[in-house]
């Protein structure tokens, strides 16, 4: 048998990065690192998620990197703009995108690849539902993965190192149904990006909503409680 | 007259983006809008220099992000390692190397820049003195580029983004001169990376090594005081 190989995964605890990580354990078998970014957003609810999802899929190193990105601002997520609410129909990259996120997290992730000596990043993007983010698109994800090669001790010393995307072509109903076969248990989850004090889902964000609908097509019900339904 | 370009300027305060500010502001005409980050390094008295110079140089948008790179470890910069000293042989990646730094900055840079609409971003590296650190290498500044401009909104949207390292084939020598040339007080600097408790320079680490042996080539003397000689 050969060795084990071992993956870094962005895991912010919401549903799509919960889901590539049971997929990265379960069906590749590889030895998953986490990391979660505290990073000044309002939902810092999803770090309490992020660690109950990695230790409930057996993780043993969790990690939470602090990366103040409200220093760089603009984005509802990181200042006081608003979260649009049930507003399905927006056109072009949404207010609560943020500024070089993915670009940002992914680098961070692969300095920790470097030291733990991973040979995958793992990243839950998709672009079917809710398309509006430039950074969770495939080539960008694979323009990273070149300069990252490139610009750290390992690859340029010609370390392996890839991208996994598992989730990037699929709905949001097809990733709750990989998640539910893997026994991925979504009330460890956490998808609102603007929680109410009580750190209950608002159910109206974009967030909220494609979750929503995505446990609604399924015919499944999500375990989260929404209050205001 | 045109309208004036903008760029972010990587600044840590060193001797290398002290002079690539200088350039950017003196030769270009740039409306500079400099980041410095506190990410865990022992040499944190940087963090001051980068300020005083930003302000010696008439900027007013000084940045310090926050991203706490010792979750990463794995560097004599961000950990217990020790920083060698008098170790101009070193064959290969020297242990200052910091995981992934410079695409962990420039990343955060680019969401800087996204926000404040700037076209440029600038930054110190050089390879010609001191040419161990994977992320100072043209071929990786030219990935990040390209990764950057698809993995953001602003250049998704076909707004110019281009990475300046007006340093890059320059030796400490002509970076010195060049600073000299354009009236920058490198008394206002500090490279060392493993300052005394006093913050004085140590004089023995590879960034005083090379500094040193710049200012002994040009035949001028480093304005700062090296208590150990």
């Amino acid at each position: 048998m050969g060795k084990q190989n071992r993956a870094v995964v962005l895991l912010s605890g919401g549903l799509d990065s919960s889901t590539a990580l049971a997929w990265a354990i379960k069906t590749q078998g590889w030895d998953c690192h986490t990391v979660a970014f505290d990073y000044g957003q309002r939902h810092k609810v999803e770090l309490k998620s992020s660690a109950r999802v990695a230790a409930s899929l057996g993780v043993t190193d969790h990690r939470i990197i602090n990366v103040d990105m409200r220093t760089i601002g603009h984005s509802a997520l990181t200042s006081d703009l608003a979260v649009p609410k049930d507003d399905e129909d927006h056109v072009g990259v949404p207010v609560t995108y943020v500024p070089a996120r993915n670009l940002i997290f992914l680098s961070l992730a692969a300095g920790l690849a470097e030291t733990v000596a991973a040979s995958y990043l793992v990243i839950g993007a998709n672009v079917v539902d809710y398309s509006g983010y430039p950074d969770c698109r495939p080539e960008f994800l694979e323009a990273f993965v070149q300069a990252a090669r490139i610009g750290t001790k390992a690859g340029s010393e010609g370390k392996k190192l890839e991208i996994s995307a598992p989730l990037i072509e699929l709905g949001k109903d097809e990733i709750i149904k990989l998640g539910t076969e893997l026994g991925l248990d979504y009330g460890l989850t956490s998808s609102c990006y603007d929680p109410r004090p009580d750190g209950a889902p608002c159910g109206h964000c974009d967030s909220c909503f494609y979750r929503r609908k995505g446990f609604e097509r399924l015919g499944l019900e999500d375990p989260l409680v929404y209050p205001d339904f």
